[in-house]
Order: structure tokens, then sequence, then C-alpha cells
């Protein structure tokens, strides 16, 4: 269809548009750039020493100290990032926009604090980039389908509504994949958002495109969603930490889905972050908005209320469980690897108490939450598509066929699919409250970053959104010093076609340096503890 | 089909051997039974003074501390409520069956306080009751359908492991109707629950046998379920208290429904009480057990935590909505004469401020609920009366074609039926936080009880079912000091064909001395507002 491409052109040159002019490459430079893009924004030489230490040092908390202490603006700290991030944008695809209004919400920042003294909000000055599907006034909004292209938000989404009132400055929107449901990042307006670290892979989705933004230290706090892995994969694709709390804890008012009413499995949005500090400030931040108020489909008491569920008990050592393989894809060499050294450092700290956690039945699982994923088929998707005039994308073809496989063994009606749903919550808790652990650690993804198109297991993170227990995803490779060649290259012997494919597409080679992700679970609502777990997990990984 | 009926033969001939022997009538007893059977107990003289007083005089926190201070035992107590309830059987047909192990759990109790001075738990020796649908060991559960006559319940239902656990005696087990979706009470097996003031009215439902039993004063706390009505009518028809609470408090892990995976409106359980302070006792002593670690879905927190939700401001009066007509069907003279006593007083206590609260298209409320209540639009329904050869009743038709009719009216997919669900709820709660009040005090049903058969509008009750949120039901006109014969003599011009209905089933004459019930609605989640403003409500209604 000759309008669409009129519209694609329409939203590329409206990203385009929306750059930092000061930071963009000449055509040789594009063509030059290198397969590992992260040391491009300090080897391009366009920015400053100063732009590059403001982007890469500190994380939120820091930066609002630095604000507070008025050793920086908000102004600066802005066109920094803004700066970072075009360049990022050429390096990797990651985004959809620039905002241009950030940069009036930044001077209004230090406006406000050189005539007050005082911050215009918890998150005062922060730049804070989004999933294109989240919604910003007057913008379009088009979540990864051409058909959607011209679609304007009237408003902007609560979440956005809210972190503006709580003073951080929203200045960019990122890729995501046609329909938001594949682990990677592609569509048929924007193309393909690529690894940071090797741009011949994947930087992981749905929310890839911030991942990568993120990934180019080009964002220092960023909003994703998450409905079978798209914030805690795509975090560990790029050494983030990415936060999944249980459903309704953020609300979804403004947030564009391809299937509204769906609700057999819940979605969420959640934070990528630096630290663990700065997903603690980011919830935190928010819940002493009282979004419930405002949005009656949210639990309304705040997300690390210690009135919900079993606390801690600090005068014990942290109970962990570790899951180092699902049964269904086991971990290759480099996964295991950072999974071995994670299990060693716990058992070194004594305030940790590691057992081992046994999965139930993860294959059934995937079953189950790929057969609830779409209430009709997948027909909206198609449909959808099908009106952009766009092709359906290989990775959509594949989550749409896994949803008709799972719905062909699991049960034949959409009541017979949510009971299989709620016997196996109820199974799986059983089963985890045999185990007496406060939380279980598990890897994100059974493999490193793969080559675009690959990604075909998204168990390891789905398994926690049919369960609706909240996730905290580490980077962590970085946390244990990374793995040497010689685990790289361990041995693997598939046992299935899916770990045949997963063995065949890995390359020890490219593997080496890339980042590798752990993902902290708790029970249903626990966030308060996963959170507290999380650090002392850190904090453990991170000793000497 | 003969074995049908003999199925049926089984379960009666089980629930009146269960039966109280020595207060059984002789058949001139029976045939000779008033109108209004309230006073059968006392004038039977089937019971002891000490009987009918332990029966009539106390709730159960008043009893827990004649428990306590050994005045009474619990043995006693069961054998005074077992006369009772088979008296009240004789009288209303409220029963399924009387459980004979009741008598051994009261006997531990006796023995546990006299060994070890301690109580058993906090709900030592308290009768308990509950509706037929909540499964106990070993006992044959059938949830109103004739195909399910032999179905034993393999273990108790959660709710029942909890109460036993906390002390409770659990003693009788009463009628639902059909389906378990009448606000009346009636199936093909026990036949019709009728209501202890007037034998030709309805007790209503679907809790209607537990609520006539409690009416009867046969019962001190009994356990209902709720999806449209089914604990607040009732409790209004019989002149109890009953409390719905937002979903995900109670465990439903043993309740028989017949619509497992429908999951597009939930229903819960909830408790019958005597008192206010009942339904506290009630809810705390539950919460204290921790029920969400053995079941997922319910909400990880106390259901009075002071950690969810909005707070009332104790130094400011307790702001009340008075919702008066919700626009559909107008109250009649003895509902609205109610009202306005209630507004009345309210406006005379200092410690509240009454404004009027404008219902927001109710109408619509109703055809979205009644679209939503059968995700398969009443096909499984229909297939569970043909299993069991038995006739589908007009009542169980009706809500069946009110289904078909909001299906028609709101949304041909189930997506689009639960996205007008979602609207609606969210346009409502933006209609609510208009009003600034703390809770809405709303009539519980049109009318008074009214003849077997006729029951036509769920409106008043089911409202708050589709938004999930919270409401206490209380004995209104016995608070206010009932109204005049003049009052009930009101005039009326029906505006609509329901109305038109309602008008014509009304008998002022009938209506003399009814109960009508009164409900306090807080938003979602805020069952600890709802449950503190009914406090100050009642004492405002019983001023003088």
């Amino acid at each position: 269809m000759t309008g669409s491409q009129d519209n694609i052109r329409l939203a590329i040159s409206l990203r385009d548009g929306s750059l930092e002019k000061s930071v963009l490459f000449s055509l040789s430079q594009i063509t030059s750039l290198p397969q590992d893009v992260t040391s491009v924004p300090r080897s391009s030489d366009l920015m400053t020493d100063a732009e590059l230490q403001l982007t890469e040092d500190y994380d939120a908390t820091a930066l609002l100290e630095m604000l507070a202490a008025k050793k920086i603006t908000a102004a600066e700290l802005l066109s920094a990032f803004r700066k970072r991030a075009t360049i990022a944008q050429q390096c990797t695809n990651c985004l959809t926009e620039l905002l241009p209004e950030a940069i009036y919400d930044a001077e209004a920042c230090d406006q406000h604090l050189a005539m007050t003294g005082r911050l215009m909000g918890p998150l005062h000055g922060i730049p804070l980039s989004l999933k294109n599907q989240i919604g910003v006034k007057s913008h379009l909004t088009n979540a990864g389908f051409v058909t959607w292209i011209n679609n304007t938000s009237k408003d902007d989404a609560a979440i956005v509504k809210t972190f503006r009132k709580l003073g951080a400055v929203v200045f960019a929107r990122t890729n995501q994949p046609q329909a938001g449901m594949h682990l990677e990042t592609s569509n048929n307006i924007y193309g393909t958002t690529v690894n940071p670290r090797n741009r011949q892979l994947t930087a992981g989705g749905s929310t890839g495109g911030e991942a990568a933004l993120m990934g180019m230290n080009a964002s220092v706090l960023g909003i994703g969603g998450d409905i079978g892995g798209s914030i805690r994969q795509p975090a560990a694709h790029n050494g983030l930490y990415g936060f999944v709390p249980s459903p309704d804890r953020f609300s979804g008012i403004g947030v564009t889905v391809p299937t509204p009413g769906h609700d057999s499995i819940a979605g969420t949005l959640g934070p990528f972050a630096r630290s663990l500090r700065d997903i603690e400030l980011f919830c935190k931040a928010y819940s002493s908005t009282l979004p419930w108020i405002e949005d009656v489909s949210l639990i309304p008491g705040s997300i690390f209320s210690s009135s919900m569920g079993r606390q801690l008990d600090e005068t014990r050592p942290l109970k962990v469980g570790l899951l180092l393989d699902d049964g269904v894809v086991s971990p290759l060499p480099p996964v295991r690897a950072v999974l071995q050294k994670v299990a060693d450092k716990l058992r070194q700290a004594i305030d940790v108490q590691v057992t081992t956690f046994s999965p139930m039945d993860h294959a059934k699982g995937w079953e189950i939450i790929a057969a609830n994923y779409f209430e009709d088929g997948g027909a909206n998707i198609r449909a959808i598509c099908e009106k952009g005039g766009e092709a359906v994308l290989p990775l959509t073809e594949w989550i749409i066929n896994e949803c008709q496989k799972g719905r062909k063994s699991v049960a034949s009606s959409p009541e017979g699919l949510k009971e299989a749903r709620d016997a196996y919550r109820q199974a799986y808790s059983d089963h985890w409250n045999q185990f007496d652990v406060d939380v279980v650690l598990a890897p994100i993804y059974p493999s490193v970053a793969g080559p675009h198109g690959a990604t075909r297991y998204w168990g390891y993170t789905s398994i926690w959104n049919l369960l609706q227990y909240p996730a905290v995803a580490m980077p962590a490779a970085k946390l244990v010093g990374g793995v040497s060649t010689a685990e790289l290259r361990g041995e693997y012997t598939p046992k299935n076609d899916l770990e045949k494919h997963y063995w065949e597409i890995y390359s020890a080679e490219d593997a080496e340096g890339l980042p590798i992700g752990i993902q902290v679970v708790g029970k249903r609502y626990h966030e308060r503890m996963v959170l507290q777990a999380s650090k002392t997990i850190e904090k453990a990984l991170l000793a000497k």
C-alpha cells in the first residue's frame, strides 16, 4: 500500500527530525560503525568529557544529589542525554523520537529550584525514556503497527503524568516490535533495533529500544512493559537492572496495546535502571503519588508496603532457592558459568542460605501461558497488520502459532484455558511453599543475546508472568566479574530440538563480554521481599 | 429420569436424617404453621428457656465471652442451635444438612478449655453455618444441581479448614438456588426456602437458606457467597448484617461453582452476622491465619489493613454520599421511608456529613455485568441441568436471558465485553472521585421481600460487584425503629415496566414489619473504611 509507505516515511522523518542536530553522523561515520558501538559516543568526539561523564558515571540517585546540590543543571543533564540518545539511535536504531518539550521541562526544573530553593519533586530533572506504546500527549503512538502511525495520543499516559509531576524529564520514546510480542525488537516501521555490544545480535525485546538506549548509557531511567519477559530479557541482554512487579501496580491508562480486553494474562509496566536503589527510587516516588486514586484497577497500597505478604526475618539468613535449569532448555555454557559463580558467591555469604529450587513442569507452564496470550487466537493482531497493509513478521507468526499449539493441548474452551491457568498457579504455589525459600534466583534467558530473528524460548521469564510473581533482573555477569573464554566454550549436549536450535545459533566468540542476567523472584505481591533480597544478593555477588 | 428422582430422595433423606430428632414436628404442627414462623421456636415448646435465650439474645462476640468465662459450654451452645436449626428447617426449608461431626468439635472445644485453660482459638465454640456450595470433607455437595447430588467433597473447603482451626464449630449447611444465580432460593432438589417472617415471601438469595436460618435465630454466624447481591439481599430480607469484601479476600478453594474459569465477574464469600463487631471478629480471625500463603489467588494482606487504600481522617466528620434512587427502579414506599429516616438521623449526627451521591448510568452497569456473568452465554448451566435431567428453573432462564440481552447490546466479542466492563469501572471511579465522599450509603433492594419467583432486579447490589467495591449490609429498618403504616402506603408512580412489576407485586399489608436493609459501600479494597464508616453510621442511626 502506498499510503502505508507514506506513513512509514512520515514516522521515520518525525523521528529523525526530533534528534539532536549537533551529533548527527556523516555518511562515512555511519558506514564505518564498528560491530560493538558502546564506545562510539566517546570515540566519535561529538560529546564533551563532561557530557560523557554525566551520561556514563552515575545512576539516577547520584544525579539527583548533584542536581539538588546545584552541581549540575537539569538542562545540561538533558542536553548530554539528548546527544547521547541521538548517537545511540544512529548506532542501534533504538528510538522512535526525542521529545522537544523535555527541553522546557528541564528548564522549568532549573527555574523552580533557582526561585524556590526546592526540588520540583523526588525525581527533579532526571531524564526518563519510555517504550513507544506509552502515550505522550499530542504525540503519535504506533506501538509497532503501521496502521497506527497516525494515532495521536490525546493525553499523557497516566504514568507519564505521574512522573512529570514527580519532576522527571520525559525525553525519549523507544522502539518496540510488531504486536509487542517478540523478545526482540523489529517492526515494519522503524526496522530492527540492534544490540549495542554487537550489532549482529538482538537487543532483546519487546522493550528492546529502551534497553539498547540504556545499554548505550543514553538514558538513566526508563519504563518498559512485560507480559512474558519484555523488561527482564532485554535488561539481561544489555547489562541492566529491570523490575517487573505483580500486575495492578503501575497504571496502564494511556498505554496502547493490540489486545484490549484480553486479561487472561496480565502485563505490567516497570522500570529499567542502573542500580537497585534507582528501582527503589522509581517505585517509591510512584507510590507516593497514590496512583490508585485515579486508576481504580490498581492495588491501593504502596508497592513496597510492609503490610503486603510475608516479611523477611532479618535475624536469620536470606533463604535463596537456586533454579539452575528449567528442564525445558538447559542454559548454555556462559549462563551456566555465571550461575555457578553466583552460587559460589552466595554460598560464601554469611547472610544467605542457598538451596536448590526444582522447577514444576515449566513446559506445561509455557503451553498454558502461550495458549492464554491471545484470547481470540491472534485474530486481532492479524487484522491490525492487514489493516496497515503490513506483513505479519515471522516472530509474530511464531508466537501466534505457539498460542494455537497451546490451545490444542491445554483446553478447547476459553473457560477451560483459564481453569488450567488457575490450577497451574495454585499447584505452583503449593510447590513453591514446599521449599521454604524467601526468593528464587533463576536465569532470565538460556543464552546470551542471539542473532536477529532466532528467539524461540520465553520460558525462563514467562513462567513468572503466568504466576504473577514479581522479579528483579540484575546484570549478573558484570556483578561476578564475567566469565572466561574456557567457560564460554563449555560442553553442551542438546537433548531436544529447542536446545539444538540454541546451540546452533550460539557462538562462543560472539558471547565474549556479552551481558548475562539473573532474576530474583518472589511470590505474588511480594515486591518488598524481592527488592530487599536483591540487595542482599547483590552485596554477596560483589564481595571480594 | 428415575435416577434423578432417586438421587433427590437420597439428598432429602440425608438432610432429614441429620436433623435433631428431639424437635421434629408432628404432622399437625407442620400443617398448622403460621405465616410468620419467627416465634415458632418459642411457641412450639420444644426448646428450654435457656436454649431460647442462648440462641436469641447474643451475638458471637458475646457468646465467646460467655464461653471463655465458662458460663456456657460449646456443647450446650451447639445443642441449642441444632434444635433451633431443626425447627427453622421445618418452618422455612433452609437446610441441606446438619453436620454430626459438629458435636465432637464442640466437645473438643470444651475439653481443650477444661484441660489447658485456654480457648481453642479466637472463635472457640461458636456455631458456624455454611451455604451448601462450600465443601465439607466427606459430605455431598450439590450446590443446587441435581446431577451433583452424589458429589463427595474430598476435603474441607479452605475457609472451612481455616474456621475449624480458629475454633468455630461448623454445624449446618444451607440451601441455595439452582446455578446459585437467583436472588431467591429454589432448586429441584430441596425446593424453595421461604421467608421466616412470611412464608409466602422469598427469603432472598442466593444465600437464602443461610439468611432464613439466621433470620430464625438458628445460627449466629454464617458464610455465604455474593456475585450480584447474594449475601446483601437475603441479609436485607431477613434483618441481618452481611459483608461482601472486594474479590480475592476469602479463599474460594473447595467451593463448588457451575462456572469454573469464568472470571470476568468475580464472586466472593463473606459472612452473615448479628452485629458489626461480629463481622470484624470474623474477618480479623480469618486474616490472622494468613490464608494467602495457602491460596495464591488472595491479596496477601489483612482485610482491614491500615495500609490499604485511603484512611479515614478522624479529625473531621465521616463523609457519606446518599444514593437514594439508582435511576432504574425507584425504591418503593417502605424503602423510601427507611432511607428518609436514615438520612434524617445522619443529618443530626455531628460526626457525619451527608451529601447526595448521584448514580452513574446503573442501567448500563446492569447490562455490562449481566453480559459478563456467563462467558459461554449460559451453555454450561444448561448442560449441567440437562445432565441431571432437571428443568432449567424460570429464574435461571431469566438471568441467562439477561446475559444474552446484555451481550447483544454491549459487545459482540468476549474481549469487547471485558473492555466495556473495564471502561465502566474506570468511568465510575472517576465519577465517584468527584463526590468527595468516604462511603456511599444505598438501598440493597428496591422493595421488601416479594412473593416467590418475582425477583427481577439486582441492580442495587450487582453494581458494586461489577465495580468490586466492598459493602456492609445493615438492617436499617430495625436500626431506625421501623416505618409506619402510612409510610408503607406511600405514593408510587411506576415510570417503566420494571417499576410496574415491583409495584404490582408489592403489598403494603405484607410489608408491615418486614426487614429493610441498607448498604455502606467503599471503593475497591477499602474494606477498612467501609467497616469503620458502618460503625459510625450505625451509632448515628441508633441515637435517640
